[in-house]
């Protein structure tokens, strides 16, 4: 098994390699490049890396490079988790759309669609690379915002891709220590879009436990996250309450540290720790960084790919009916049995009323967001904006958008 | 012909009443009733319509009464123009929702909303009458919020409901103007919800003069209809400027004077110009109520119900599969080929990607605000106004919400 | 106005220049070239409308040519009439199905498959010319299996095909007789495909007067078509019988004069008579050729196209959502209000149950049969055949697709 | 664990009792009780099946009755193996249609109409005392046409009804022996209705190698089996032969004895061997009434239902939107992943062109034979054959209809 990280420079790998402790015995030989376009990072991560495989006496041939033409031929799996712009970029996001008193957020909301348009060309650049050199590898994007980068794959190149997030994970997780039971054993009826999504009903052992749990849950929520529950008798993705409480979260928002300064300040200890030539383990610092289970679910998801076992996976991937009221050729974030070549779709049906008209929504504003990148018109990232629903205004879109094109001069398509 | 005019007392009668001098020689007989509950009102404009009759020597047999019960058997056709609660709550939902930044206004919007939820419970109730007394009649609405109110009586009575609003006829003589021909002779691609529409393509005799058209329309124009124009490259209903420029608009609202209280005055001043025994004429003052050829769309409607004429007209039907993106059974606002019985509604196909988000989200507010009244579910309220793309804030839905019962309290149905 | 008539060296083209008579004056000026293979047909037929023209004094440009491509340039409309094999390989059509107990028709079962693989080729062809010579022209396709070959003209070329048959204006006619109204005032709710179509309800000046009518209609009716009356509550196309009385036709026509002599004889007759210089109107015995009011469908559709007039015709177009069971694109027979470019479906809906089946299998032989015909695909052949209602068995298929393929070589495309 | 078979006389029995030997352990406890109105088979079975259970020491509390009412209460699994009118009934199906040289056989064609009017009575009634005494029980049905009486189960009544068929079970055991794995290695890309199904892919542990065991199933396939896989790329459910080979069937069942009466042979030399106290064995004899594996499939379904398991299953349930091209209220035979109340349908998408004429055009005459045998409609009754691909013609289906009713006598319900 050959996997190639993309992005592999980034602090968050030792936490991604260590999930390949559990399969490397399980597969004939495990090649893992790292790859990066900041080699002195790259060079960092990659040395400590070493010791890691080393101490814990795993056959893992771990290789890097510059030079992404080079390593693809042969690649089975594809990890990109690159960040355009770094996160000189993502304070950006964080910090504009809240001059104009909406959220600053790194994937939702305008500061997600400064990060699209960002990152839809050079992951298209990326995507173009591996059709030609590895067409058959599976392309895992963890790239954020994951569900529009993934649907931009989908429909303009045809690399095999698939989105994946850490929150279903988290959440299967989350119920799974609620009903006193293994990971394995929950099943989540789940719908919705990355970052947009619902749990509709918890399956323990195929057993109902909907209302049981949620009842649970409510112990441990915030009381803003209750009332979601209570309302909607469902639970909610994370970011919802940027939805569900707009208003307060921007004022939050405004008088918070920003979460891209932290990060810088976290990596660069987190750098430093690497380069100690004593170190051979995950820094207890990483888990600052978040991201909790990510590594798990990228080796669950490889693991589903190559056979090693089979099952549902919370994905995201092409809808092709799943959800009856969004676009066949929409990618959606479902429970997917995913078994080698099979992907076998969860059937979620209508959307709930109580939540289609938001779903829908953001799912315009997705497709035309892609559009613009893609075609670079003006126009579509306008009347993308205009329809999200955090913003819902043409004239404020039109003023937004002329920041947002200014300050990201030279990481934005040009949109004419 | 037997007419039942529900709301006979409003003082824009007198305008309806006049579309029927076209028409009275047309038919056998032509008995049209003013019904009210205002029996003051009713008086008033029922003697100064026999005045009117008289003078232009019109064969109608003018009936007022305020007992619907009464009147309703062997009706062809009821004109519902009621108004809940009358100018006075109007007024609320012009002022209160601006308290909280958002949009005072009384179709659209939180006022939209509270409009709905008084109108809704009144307006079934005589439906269920009309179900009894009058089985087969047409129930031609122009109560606001015209589109749910459709929405409601095709989905929970038996009435043969149709929405009528006067914002179509006033386009297709726009358009006409511009071409500079007849209005029959200008067919109007248009599609949407109540209030929430657009003119897609403007056809002169079966001719597509779309782009020229629009040009012209825009020398009209104020700079922000340009600038949607410039962008959808469609023309948009007058009431998307509340979407569109929505903090402008709310703006502007907050500083102006409120129609509700121009009304009252208007009305108060032609309430006294009736009362002259010696006006027989329509006075001047009317047309400061608004509501331009709203007589026209309802006569032209008539004549086609009653096979008078037949052709198109953009009327609020049972969507039934004309535009796939929203539910069958939702109501939407487009050109309808009306024979009698025959309705054909013209196909709108997918809707454009540009405003599809908007109309979806708006769609789903206007279901779920059915649900609410009919229902007294405060929680479907709650997500009704959550998905409104004006207000995208569950928090804020709630503090709205309980303002909204607290100030229309005896005017809305219990919400628990 | 231009009009070019391929296959105007047709018996059947004085009938349809003679609709003509009713419009030239209402144009600017009118040209219409007879376009034919056959030369001598050609010069008959176009000598002998000349003195026609010239009768009654009509100001039509009257042209002939055996080349087709110097002739489209400029052309408004392209009627397409052409016999692909003429009526030796008809006669193949009504004589080899025969044999194996199957229908021999031209347009219906095994006789109309292969009366669809010669012509689609050829009509292949043609649309190629017209796409380059005459890109804007409106083709109007005559051609049998005319719903076949118009979904292979939409699906397959960019000409703006419109299919026609005269069942549709014959029913219409029909009706109106029993009514004793006009043609205009009836509206027929019809549905279908070519050939294969029920009339579901019949409205007089819009209203529904089905059951009366059909009652009527039985009197004039043959006892099968009364059976089918009684069963369906609808009228059925007279190629009905085909499939409701399926092994009574295959016996029938098995002791029957081939239609195909019947018509070489007509011909032989015709053309004698059309080389009378002293003949110049249509003789008597033209009518023996069958087509009735073809050219009035024909010169309506024209109209309609032109701008002369506006309204519902029933004609062969892409099905769009009109019938909900039936694939977006294939092409359907159903009322559409034409006026100019625009085109205007009729919602049929949901396929009645009660024929449901049928209609549906009838779509996939269809189907099949054209993927066949333009991928050379004797596979596709075989799975079309064995798919139709009238046949039913592979290996039945099987045996009738290799004699059909031996007795038409050299007019049948090759299948692999 | 409570387990009610009604027909539990049927000298299947035992082959079904015998699946249960492997989940007893596993179940707190388990009764079994057999019903059905013929004592004498009743008793027979139930002491021979009585020493079966003893002799392999399984703790299963068998029970015998012929009053439904009173052993429904608690029943968890409901398990319908009748057959209305006995194999007396069967040889009409087998021969009456041979007659008329039409298909004669128990599930498919015109026998299988006449046992889906014989049979959706009786079991309409069962299932209305189930909905009363047990409504939370799953309710199996084995009894054919299985997939018939499944649709009515789900539209007419509100047990938990999931047809069964031991065709897609034995397909899954002929492919893992091709593949040389276990079952349950094999997951087959399955889908149609009952008895009219196709293997589209087959997986072997996730990977697709369908051409490989195609080709390899060929080497053990009839000539005739061959033919539709060449033509297909698909694998047939065996009863398709009577559809691609229509002619050739009905022509070898003419001359082959029938299977009815074979049956009745069997059965009579089984009860006798079943009353020989001696015998605690399941009887070679057994093997020669076909329905091989068909307890597997039973009580795999059970452990799945209960929890003991979870997995795919190719059973019967409505379509919801697994397949496009039919309606959703179908009943379809499609894998579905089962594990308690969760039921999660495989996408199939839409149905291939090869095969959709055939597929729908059977699903209307299955829906049409139930509406005719819930509502008495003759003319439904009628409409449902002759849209049948083996009968395609009105008249025929009317002789045909005549016939059986009158054959039928006192087992059909009235049609009018
Ligand atoms: N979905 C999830 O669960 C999840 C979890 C963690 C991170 N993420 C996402 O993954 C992405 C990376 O996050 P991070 O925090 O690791 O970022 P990071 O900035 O720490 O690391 C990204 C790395 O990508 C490299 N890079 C940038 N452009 C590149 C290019 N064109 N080619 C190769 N390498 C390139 C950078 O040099 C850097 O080393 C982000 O989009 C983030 O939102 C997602
Ligand atoms: N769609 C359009 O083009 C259009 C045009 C004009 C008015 N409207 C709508 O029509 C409605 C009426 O408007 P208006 O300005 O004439 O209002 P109005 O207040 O002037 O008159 C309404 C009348 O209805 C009467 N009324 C109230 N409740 C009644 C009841 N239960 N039964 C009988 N009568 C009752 C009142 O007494 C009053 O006389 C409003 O909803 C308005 O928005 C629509
Ligand atoms: N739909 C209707 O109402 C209707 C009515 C009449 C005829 N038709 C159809 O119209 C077609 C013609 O019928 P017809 O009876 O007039 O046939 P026909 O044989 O009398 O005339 C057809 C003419 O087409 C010519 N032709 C053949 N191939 C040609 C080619 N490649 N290019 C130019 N000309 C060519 C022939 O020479 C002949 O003169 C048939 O398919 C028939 O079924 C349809
Ligand atoms: N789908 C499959 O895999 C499969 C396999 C085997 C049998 N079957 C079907 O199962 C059914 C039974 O087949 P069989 O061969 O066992 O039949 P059978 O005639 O041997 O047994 C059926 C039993 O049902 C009893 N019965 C009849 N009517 C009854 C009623 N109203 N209530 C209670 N009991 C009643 C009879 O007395 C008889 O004992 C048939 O429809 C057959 O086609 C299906």
């Amino acid at each position: 098994m050959k996997v190639v990280v993309i992005g592999g420079g980034s602090t968050y790998t030792p936490e991604l390699i260590e999930g390949f402790f559990d399969i490397w015995d399980k597969v004939d030989s495990l090649e893992i490049v790292l790859m990066d376009i900041d080699e002195n990072r790259l060079n960092i991560v990659y040395e400590f890396l070493k010791r890691m495989i080393h101490k814990v006496k795993a056959k893992i041939d771990l290789k890097k490079s510059t030079d992404l033409d080079k390593i693809l031929p042969g690649a089975d799996f594809i990890i990109n988790q690159i960040r355009v712009g770094g996160n000189k970029a993502r304070l950006l996001d964080e910090t504009i759309p809240l001059e104009f008193n909406l959220l600053g957020q790194e994937t939702t909301g305008p500061g997600g669609f400064a990060n699209a348009l960002r990152t839809i060309p050079v992951v298209y650049n990326i995507a173009k690379k591996v059709e030609n050199y590895a067409p058959n590898s599976y392309f895992i994007n963890f790239t954020n915002p994951s569900g529009i980068i993934t649907e931009m794959l989908l429909n303009y190149t045809k690399v095999k891709a698939i989105g994946l997030c850490n929150v279903p994970i988290n959440f299967q997780k989350f119920f799974a220590d609620l009903a006193e039971v293994d990971m394995k054993e929950v099943f989540l009826d789940y719908f919705g879009l990355n970052h947009l999504s619902f749990v509709r009903r918890i399956f323990v052992r195929g057993e109902d436990r909907t209302s049981e749990l949620l009842e649970k849950a409510k112990e441990k929520a915030s009381d803003s996250e209750k009332k979601i529950i209570d309302y909607l008798k469902m639970f909610p993705n994370y970011y919802l309450r940027y939805y569900y409480f707009r208003e307060e979260m921007v004022e939050e928002l405004k008088h918070k540290p920003k979460r891209a300064e932290e990060v810088m300040k976290v990596e660069e200890d987190l750098l430093k720790l690497y380069q100690d030539p004593n170190l051979d383990t995950k820094p207890m610092e990483l888990s600052k960084r978040g991201g909790a289970l990510y590594s798990k679910a990228a080796v669950n998801l490889i693991s589903h790919l190559y056979g090693l076992q089979e099952g549902f996976q919370i994905i995201n991937v092409r809808n092709d009916g799943s959800i009856l009221d969004l676009p066949q050729d929409s990618v959606v974030e479902i429970p997917v049995y995913v078994q080698k070549d099979r992907f076998h779709r969860y059937v979620i049906g209508g959307l709930p009323i109580e939540v289609r008209g938001l779903i829908q929504a953001v799912k315009v504003y997705e497709r035309l967001t892609i559009e613009a990148a893609m075609e670079g018109s003006y126009k579509k990232a306008l009347l993308a904006l205009s329809q999200h629903p955090l913003i819902s205004s043409l004239s404020l879109s039109e003023k937004l958008l002329n920041k947002l094109i200014e300050v990201n001069k030279g990481l934005f398509p040009e949109l004419k």
